[in-house]
């Protein structure tokens, strides 16, 4: 297994960034040709997830559902006052699995790795391991 | 690792559909008789889940919860206008992981495995990958 | 790979249970240095997340929200009356991917591995394995 992790900074209260272009060059790094790719988020108010990347509209239109099926002014007792991004975490989850074949990820078409910033903005890590297999 | 994919066809705009006798026999197949399965779906209106498989009508309950959480009626950005089935495959989720035990799925009493169409009717593909272990 | 189970006896109907230390005293006891950990939940009214464990007023908060968020009054169609507690499974999701790392969970600073329980009080299984690599 080869393990590392990438820096993302979100420039917004939420938002989607594209992450797969760094995985990609990390998983190009390795020289890993087959095996499992695992994306792991360390922090509480964010997420990771996989969607499409054509349209930018689509990441806007995720987070605006978010918005909208999330509560956002309930009262919380969390003294933060940022419930919300918790409980959005929890929604998308805290890794991935993408498989890897002939070296690179192996996505569907539209497919994206997106990291979900739901308390930012911030400067973020997200881990990465390659398992061989 | 073994990796394949099997073909699922889907009959309505959003459904859930009961995968785990092809991923089994898919299984049997390859003959191994410990590790992990990490199921795959490399669509992005589309998702995976592991609940009740017993009563049909579990299936239906998801979707019609999933169709209220989801504001359906907002205007959204994203021209082709499924944004709702991009937001319910990212709460649902693009992958899955069940322990393989003597050559078996190991799931639940009452666990199985599904595929989530949420703008169907189409053929879509879900992606298998066995990794002894 | 090393696999197990652990029990968690839940209290109330909802409630999200920090099974942290059960799962690194698991890890420990397995002598396994490097590798992922696999958390899976066998159970359909029930899921697992990570989130924040150092306040507990986090853990209600995210029951709060899930209780606004799936309609608990709508009339499904599953006769056991507990079709809410099968869609949170879904939304919650069934497994967890942690990294081992120097013989721990490499967690996030403020995360820890929570049980989901959402159709209780029950006495339930909590599935580990241990994949070396």
């Amino acid at each position: 297994m080869k393990s590392g992790s990438i820096s993302v900074t979100t420039g917004q209260r939420m938002e989607l960034i594209d992450i797969t272009r760094q995985i990609a060059a990390e998983l190009a790094d390795s020289g890993i040709d087959q095996g499992i790719c695992i994306v792991f988020n360390p922090h509480t108010t964010a997420g990771l997830t996989i969607n499409e990347g054509a349209d930018p509209d689509v990441k806007s239109d995720i987070i605006d559902g978010f918005k909208m099926m999330v509560p956002l002014d309930h009262r919380y007792k969390h003294a933060e006052g940022n419930s919300p991004a918790h409980i959005m975490a929890s929604l998308m989850g805290s890794s991935l699995n993408i498989a890897i074949h002939h070296g690179s990820l192996r996505l569907g078409t539209w497919q994206k790795v997106f990291f979900c910033e739901f308390d930012g903005p911030r400067t973020r890590k997200v881990h990465f391991h390659f398992l061989e297999g």
